[in-house]
Order: structure tokens, then sequence, then C-alpha cells
């Protein structure tokens, strides 16, 4: 099972594609997607969507996880990343792939076991749970994150199933 | 010179196609896009951009204005909403449109000359506009209320022009 993994943005958007198999977390590649600041915010869209339309079209996924947003303050930021991710929903239901939506808290404490943890202690435990092969990017970190929270999540729900 | 207005949303997007032809202003067409409730986010997205597109297709434009968003309170509606404005951009620069964006306080203060002006007086000005062949549904008078605001800006641009 193959799980991409999305965390949304304008500027940098981190994408994952994280394999589970017999218990075994690996990731398989990783990109992050740029998008200049000199360009238009409908020109960064259309650059977005071309790139990770054409990611989705060379590499294998059986579904996806993508992180909800959240913005408490900054409503000008919060409306540029949801176009952003906007964009980003459209390219993955076009593509085809089953779609998992995780907030920041939920990432969390997947990973975590605790909600209050910050980005850095994300990406730790990322590094700790990759090795060798984990990203440097904290964007292209943040999307294997959630592609494991989906995969965890995922197990969850099947020992849940064997209970019931 | 027709101007595509655009009113954004993700439950309902209104467009109007409205002529400046020797000072005087006339609605082309208009459609109100819907996004049944009952599909997923990224399901709704992708309707929408099929139908603008569909409609861009079948129509001749040669700008187009779009809403810009402003939300104080309800962050959640925000991101929704601004999810779908983050598609609608996309058509729009796909379809190769110069793009211009108006706040709600450059629409009212261009029709009505004021920025504390309502909905519904918006709407009223439209009909005394366009007369027999205006909208009912508010969110395709929306949508050409906010053609007509650029519509407005560039005459008032060439005239600036003219002066200096």
């Amino acid at each position: 099972m193959i799980t991409l993994g999305i965390d949304p943005g304008i500027e940098r958007i981190g994408v994952g594609f994280v394999e589970s198999k017999n218990g075994k977390i690996k990731l398989l590649s990783h990109e992050l997607i740029k998008t200049p600041s000199t360009l238009t915010t409908a020109q960064r869209l259309a650059l977005l969507y071309e790139k990770l339309t054409h990611i989705l079209n060379n590499h294998k996924a059986d579904n996806v996880a993508v992180e909800e947003l959240f913005f408490a303050r900054n409503t000008t930021t919060a409306i540029t990343v949801a176009h952003a991710r906007g964009v980003i929903m459209l390219a993955l239901q076009n593509a085809g792939l089953p779609i998992y939506e995780y907030t920041p808290l939920q990432v969390k404490q997947s990973l975590l076991g605790y909600g209050r943890a910050d980005k850095k202690q994300i990406q730790y435990m990322i590094k700790m749970m990759l090795g060798e092969s984990a990203p440097k990017q904290d964007d292209v970190a943040d999307a294997v994150a959630i592609a494991i929270t989906h995969i965890n999540m995922s197990r969850l729900n099947e020992k849940l199933k064997i209970f019931s």
C-alpha cells in the first residue's frame, strides 16, 4: 500500500510517497513543489496544478492524505493557502485517488501521542522512523508525517474491525 | 469589450458576461453554477472546474473580474469558499483570460458611490441598469455587479490617461 502525503501551501508544497508493507514504513520518493512569488496568484495556482499532475502521472499511489488547514489568526494568509489547497484537491480528484484529510492535531497525536508537539518534534520523529532516507526539507517532512498518520489510522481501523 | 464577472462560492457560483459598447452596458448571458452538498469537497471542486471550463469554452470574453474574498469571522466557511475560488482562478488562468480582482467595498463604491451599501441595494442598482434583462438570482446579480465594476474602473483609468 502506497500513501501519498501532501503538505499544502502556495510557496512550498511538500509531497512524499510512503510505502507500508508488513508493518514497515519506507519513503519511496519525495518532492518539494515551489511556485515563485514573482508570479500572480493565478499563475502560481496553474503552475502548482501542472507540477502536481505531472508527479501524479509518474508515481503510483493507492490513496492520498492531505493536511487540513487551520488558521486562527491571519485570514489573508489563510485565503491564499486555501486557494492552493483547492487546486491540490482538484488535481487529486482528477487523478482518481481516494482522499483522506487530517488536522495538524491528528498528525501530532498519531506520531507523538499528544497534540501539543511542535513542528521540530514531528520532524525529529520522522528522522527517527526513516533514518538516512528522511527528507531534509521541513515541508517534505510534514508531508511524510501526514502520510504516516494515514497509515497509522488505517492500521488502527483494521485492528478495531477485528475486535468489533 | 466583453467582461466576464464571477461571484465565487462553493454552493452557488454566479457568472455573467457583460458587454460594454459606446458607453452602454448589456448583459449578454448569465449562468448559475451549482454544486450539490451531497458530494465531497473534492468532487464539488472538480464539478465546478468542469462546468466553468465548459462555459469559458463556449462564450467569448476579453477579460474577467472576480470578487476578492473577505472574511472577518467564520474561518471555516472562508477556507471552503477559498478552495473554490482557487479552482476558479485556475480555470480562468488556463483559459488565458486577463484577471482583475475587486473587493466587495470596491464593488459597492463603484456602483453606488459609497461602501456601506448592502447586497439588496446592489441588486436594485443592477435592475435599474439592465431593466428587463436583469438576472433574478442574487449570485448572478453579484457577478454582473463585479463585471460592471471592472468596466467602470477601466473607463476611469482611460479618462485619467487623457488628463495625464
